[in-house]
């Protein structure tokens, strides 16, 4: 926990094979960006000092990560659910427990994430989100065999071209997270591992 | 081709599962990148086009590209030698092309993007690029097994903290980039399949 | 919740695909042994009520359980280790979570459970353990190439002649349990979840 | 081959990672259970001597064992179709070998179980029985993919909800075997490799 | 390219793994057969220097491969997508490349080799080609779940029995080829990577 | 058994999906080898009944096959240890079968055939045969990862430069073989399942 009027400290244990840079080092940009993340968190997530290892990599990983969701055809609770279980399928420890908590929060479900970091296909979900994920899953394992029949499969199930076009791009962003967050070897702030159970 | 007093067109089989967008109806910005670009190569690449079906995916997509190139601890020819050897592994036809013609360019060797796209174990490269692509694959194929061994090859290869950090994140961003460009069916310009051959 | 006067009430959907009897339906050794577990636990765990599907078999596998857990060179934080390791890999959410919840308990750890569902390589635990988990998940995952060369790992990494066979009877028991989970369905109580936390 | 008058000789080659302990100093729950399997096989099946090794697992084990195939909605022959099926994709020698010799004899076919042992989809069987070996092999190569269908596969083919139960459960218990074999380096008995040809 | 007048030259780099003979010291059917095959491409195909190493094996698989073009129900086209398509799922340098070329040059296509060596599936061509496809690469991929129905639909694409006899050769063939080829380390020569674009 | 009288007889469930032709309306040469062949095993292996179906493929497998048997830097039962290890792994019921007879008869050992099956790496074999298999299985399965330090491997066990070509054709020929007998349900004669025990 950070205390309101103190700058937010990086965690140096944020990653274990690169180092974690002062906050004070920081350009400003990337300062107040994990300023007004700690404030709304109440702490600060460890992606954030992690990628501070790179500023301009920082930049461009949450800007991307903002468009992604903020400019969406897809309910923030959808875009949880794609990286939990993207995440579960690639064994990412960060994004398993720091989505995890998201999704509990989002989904306002305390059992989900557990549910599809194992399997989601024994999560509870309708049907429609069960396209959704399956389609995000092939395209994490196999993309090689995605087809317009997948693409069809999701326009049956409701989801719009937009839509579409989102769940791929939420998909293929958290196989780049997961990647780096298991080469950097990031280790989630404690707190996700607890909120919203 | 384009002439340069035109504006660049967009092709609209530049992907075959969502709809290309007209030049003129672009947010300015994009129609400045692209106009560049165009200039540049002398065409407009494709996946300029394709992302346009989506501007603050275009933009997010293209600075995250820009922040890997230019603010890198890698040569180019490195770059593009691991882009390669991700796409081959992942199957993907537009990266294989359009970014084996760069790797022909950039190392300026006509048969290399071929060996890369078949099997980079056999590919004419020095050693320590052979170690780099040992790791791009392995993180591509199975992060889960990526332990700190592997970032202490690319040490002993001779490649600093923060190249090991960029290998991992160009590795990262292809993962991302060829799962949007197999999903949206995205097709390489002709021009790209004889580039630099 | 179990009321300590009341007797054990068996959830309906411990369970998706197989109906569950009632507890008074139940052989007397069944009653008493869901009583003593219910009592200990505060609840009745899922997999007891699971089981009582089929009277024989319940009392099998339990017996089985037994012996590895009572007649064992290992520490029973190391069998919980090897469980949700084995667990993860397989993918079953019951054991994730119910043996998540054990793991966190018997090694006073409530991070180590997520840190191995998601990968056993990342997770916080001493070579001695690495070494142990490396053989369960390749037992596990690729019985075919189980070779001495891994049973001379453990006893260099300091386990018994005992102790491998007992590694290698708990990788093989959840092997069992996490295929009879997932193929009945099986879901955790809620209270597993959090235990331990 | 044992003489009747004589106690049952365990071979010190039924596995080739533990000891075999002699028959003399085994628990008399044990030596009984061991004469009773001698004089029915006309010789002693190394599992017995192998699991000899832990009194308390050689129960266990066996106990199951005995559940799955006396307390069961399936045919004996179905149960040696399924662990002979299981063990091929398993790639164990002992199971393969000596429950092919308990094919060969359940089913009365010679050739049955070396078709089971190479590809169960090219076996002389029933649609009804290549259902069953659908999911049991399903079930041993990817839990994770198991659902809902594949149960209504089975009833649709026949079976009762308790034939389902039995199927899954000597899947799971040949996934627990076969891995205790293939760790301890246990042998068929030469007897095995012609028995019923 | 050679001089008509001259001796072909095997090329000393023609694979990497096994010494090239000279052309001068190859039994006298061996030189007639690269004479031919050298005034028809223009050049010497590595493959011919390679498998000068043993004579016997050069005889065996010209032979196959001649019967496998001569005498078929299948187009020539249709036989090299085959072997590209095989060769790209085996990431075969020399075939890709050197069966590449012909590709192009059989279907009049310069962009039907690189969709192939990536991706069959997004390749542009006809339906009837592709449950081709989906059959030669399912039997080189995994035979074990070749069964009668991929016969069937061949037969349903309009393929012949015979054809469907030569769509299973000409894949097998190249399972071998492909083989041969990495093993030994065989290098295209450089014509093939640009022939017919 | 054949009268020896009499004409060899093709049986007609030497394969499921062709037809078989008949003895007398083959071409001379076919019925010559097939003669001989008959009269040397005491029946017609199937799989000179089955490629009989083309005449054409008939002489160029057969032709390949004599190449491997005949001219080559291995013994017999090097040959045929190669092919029912390939086998094995690819699956394939008619090798397993017909060439376990054949690794029976020639390495003297009934046992060997059903260890080479299961699982190569626990077979009876001294570390000679060990690496070459490590190498066969090593091409079959991921011909893509097979580098110089394999082929070096076998030069440390004492094979020949002539040994290592001999031993990837083997593996070659055998996974075009297993493949086409796959594709085209051969089955193997009842003879071979006893032959040697």
């Amino acid at each position: 926990m950070t205390d309101s009027d103190a700058a937010p400290d990086l965690a140096d244990d944020a990653m274990e094979r690169f180092p974690i840079p002062d906050y004070e080092d920081l350009p400003e940009d990337l300062q107040e960006r994990i300023a007004e993340e700690t404030d709304r968190a109440g702490f600060t997530p460890n992606v954030f000092s992690a990628l501070s290892y790179k500023p301009s990599h920082f930049r461009a990983f949450f800007d991307y990560h903002d468009a992604l969701v903020e400019d969406t055809a897809l309910e923030r609770e959808e875009i949880e659910m794609i990286v939990v279980a993207v995440s579960g399928v690639n064994h990412c420890y960060y994004c398993n427990v720091a989505h995890g908590a998201l999704v509990r929060i989002y989904a306002d479900d305390p059992l989900l994430a557990d549910q599809l970091v194992a399997n989601y296909r024994t999560a509870d979900i309708n049907d429609t989100h069960r396209t959704m994920l399956d389609v995000a899953v092939k395209l994490t394992e196999s993309p090689v065999e995605v087809e317009e029949e997948d693409l069809e499969a999701l326009r049956e199930a409701g989801f719009s071209e937009e839509a579409l076009w989102d769940i791929a791009s939420v998909t293929a962003f958290y196989n780049l997270s997961n990647r780096l967050a298991m080469f950097a070897g990031m280790r989630p702030n404690e707190e996700f591992h607890t909120l919203g159970r």
